[in-house]
């Protein structure tokens, strides 16, 4: 983790969020390269579950809703984390991992959690320990002047519940027909106690949720659909099937109104985590917002005259996480046969780390991101910068570039090192002019991974990208 | 404003938040076309300030921060609006309206404020009154298990201050000199007093935000550039420059670090307010992160060895509010001469609001948002539904069409009343497949403004749009 820790730095992936403060612990910022891949996770998602169905479409709903919002979601009664305290250093745990750390286990009891006898502080070795108490993980703000219980508000610790709020708006609105769904991108807020793994467990994050609304008793099938469908798309933004899991959640694991759960999990440096939920979760959602509301939340088929609170299917994704997977997937480390990227033959062998590269070959980072999420689509070189037709030339080909696609113009240095800085950019494809341009409008088109160099007809160049990059 | 708000429920535009629950003062969700209305803002924000320029790189920043950037920034000490409170009836108010609304003036003392003499509750006519009392504007919340001093966070005010705090990192990683620019998009939120005007004045918003780095001393002529591009930007969305206004803040009106500021403002409904504010900042804020983080936040030109405390441009935008000038500047509603949309000659009459149309006509309610904004950009209409051939044909040309563009499949109806639907969405295109079609791949397009309809071959179709939509 701490070599993509590094570049993701070094390059501008992502900093710590207030840095120059002594940065805050679980937040992060995403550098310019960090904005751009994130950016493009989003407009793939929004692209392959949005704007190419005709059954789903978008909500932006606020992040602060009533509270009584997560009254009816229950994550005000229960989305707590059983805490315990030691009496005498002050030091906070949570319970369940305070409990495993020593070789035990957290019990259940009719009224919460008590602690396994024996147990002592990792920090002081005290054994002067509160009973685990909860800690709800959402934050907590107050709306209005007023600091009181009547003015408490949440940060959502998810999206979804704004979909399931507004369910009535939108199927009155937008003249669709269940089985239809409501997607959603945007932040949630965890107050996480032990935020960690990087930017894996933050306490503040971004989701992209859809909320699949079916007929009851098509759950089954509509959840496996989405399986597939995911499945399919993490395929298109370039993670490998062999480093993608599902972890299928025995029914004895699930929540009492679901009936089906999968995770898709990625392995990550740090093990095997979940980028995302796939779960059917009933007409839960809908039938407490419709308790606690008062407001009838069912759907009317007026072919078949049948009303219904519809059951829903949640994929549910996090962007942070997705795009954490992307660089450690991108992630590689090479020795280069010295001249093989301007051309020559040699081999390319994987690199090992921390080791200088032995005789005759050059080092290189490559962050081998698929065209549909790599943050610059295409760099463009002129060959030298004193050479004011190759830098105008180049200039053309790259506006013209540019009014589609993401591009970095790159005028310093020998082709080689500005190879290198792209390499570890993880642009797909870098375009040089040469004076054979000049003659021939022809440009040099050099793919990162295999660093191939093709002849490509300027005119061609538009079509060519526009083949590649989608 | 109330027949646009009609227009954004039914449409599904706009819905207060969490409206089952009786909604959310402060608080608004976009439905399915608002939300696709606040990506085109946003992406043609981000085109323009962003993609298209050499010198502007983009950041994403957490929305809690270390509290100490908001006591660097003065909002911690500042950033705050006097109250009176009623002590009989406990309303609360807003200290400068409150004076105003009596015809008196806010008194500045030289540690705060003082009230007038002979002031009243305008709830109950109580003189018993409160001195005004400072209140802050910032949503605070707990970081971490324990809710007291050492925990309070802030929800980002603004998000200029994230660019600030990275400052440094994202000049070490992006190979950026000054002049160059860092530019944001982001939830921002602030615990208004009276939320107001519809959307216009909401307690959670989104900001667009560059702040444009420069070297002292060319503060007014990048001003003046900034100024200018971002009038060009306004009218690249569709907003006349008849309803556009710059408000030149005089000298004496200004913070005193700043040496000018321009706010862009839009005649609304409800009086002419601000859409985006230019301010020229000098390097205040860099220089108050200096001293609070003691770390170094200058830059070094290599070429002229100077070293400076960069100055900054800051064009600060809102979301909402442009998204909500779009839509005023967007409606219309209109008599046309019956059999006019289906191509027959006749004339366009503006309605007179709340009237029926006259004999011979038809009232259309019509949103004419430039193609670059518009939330849907093309539907497509075969003639029939139950002509298998027409729907295949017209299925084929709007899959083609929506794998690039946001596009609406509609069958249901006569034509016209699918023209119809489309005005109030506001999509500027509409293709009808016909059995013409089927004879020689033709189609018609009809343009929503001018209703015209001309026939373009099928072929030519996906070039029409590119160079009309965009």
């Amino acid at each position: 983790m701490d070599v993509i820790a590094s570049l993701c730095k070094r390059r501008g992936f992502i900093f710590q969020s207030s840095e120059i403060y002594g940065g805050l612990n679980g937040f992060w910022d995403y550098g310019p390269l960090g904005t751009q891949l994130k950016r493009n996770i989003r407009e793939a998602w929004w692209m392959d579950v949005v704007q190419r169905r005709d059954d789903v479409v978008g909500l932006d709903a606020s992040i602060i809703m009533h509270p009584k919002v997560w009254e009816a979601s229950g994550h005000v009664g229960g989305f707590a984390d059983p805490m315990v305290d030691c009496k005498v250093c002050k030091k906070r745990y949570k319970a369940d991992n305070f409990c495993e750390e020593q070789g035990q286990e957290l019990i259940r009891t009719a009224t919460g959690f008590a602690l396994p006898p024996g147990l002592q502080c990792t920090s002081c070795g005290s054994k002067d320990l509160t009973e685990p108490r909860s800690f709800n993980l959402m934050f907590k703000t107050f709306v209005g002047p007023v600091e009181d219980g009547s003015s408490v508000a949440y940060l959502r610790p998810e999206t979804a519940q704004g979909i399931f709020a507004q369910f009535s708006n939108v199927l009155d609105t937008s003249r669709q027909k269940v089985p239809f769904g409501i997607a959603q991108i945007g932040k949630a807020f965890r107050n996480e106690i032990n935020p960690r793994n990087y930017t894996f467990r933050s306490r503040e994050f971004e989701q992209m949720e859809l909320e699949f609304f079916i007929k009851p008793g098509t759950d089954a099938e509509w959840h496996a659909y989405w399986v597939n469908e995911r499945m399919k798309w993490y395929a298109s933004i370039g993670l490998p099937s062999s480093s993608l899991h599902q972890d299928v959640h025995p029914k004895e694991k699930l929540a009492h109104y679901a009936s089906a759960c999968v995770d898709v999990q990625y392995d990550f440096p740090f093990g095997r985590q979940e980028l995302e939920g796939i779960a059917a979760r009933g007409n839960y959602d809908l039938s407490r917002h419709q308790e606690f509301s008062g407001k009838t939340l069912d759907y009317f088929n007026q072919e078949t005259n049948e009303r219904f609170v519809p059951h829903v299917v949640e994929p549910s994704a996090g962007v942070d996480r997705i795009a954490l997977a992307i660089l450690c997937n991108a992630y590689r480390e090479e020795w280069i046969a010295k001249g093989k990227d301007e051309g020559a033959a040699g081999q390319v062998i994987e690199a090992e780390l921390g080791k200088p590269a032995p005789e005759g070959y050059e080092a290189r980072t490559v962050m081998r991101f698929h065209p549909r999420v790599a943050p610059i689509k295409v760099a463009v070189f002129p060959l030298l910068k004193n050479k004011p037709e190759l830098v105008a030339k180049g200039r053309e080909i790259f506006e013209s570039l540019r009014s589609v696609w993401p591009c970095f113009w790159d005028v310093a240095g020998a082709i080689g090192r500005r190879y290198r800085r792209q390499d570890e950019a993880g642009t797909p494809y870098c375009v040089t002019v040469d004076f054979q341009t000049l003659q021939d409008d022809t440009v040099t088109v050099r793919e990162r991974d295999s660093m191939k160099q093709e002849r490509v007809a300027v005119k061609e160049l538009d079509h060519l990208m526009w083949q590649r990059l989608r």
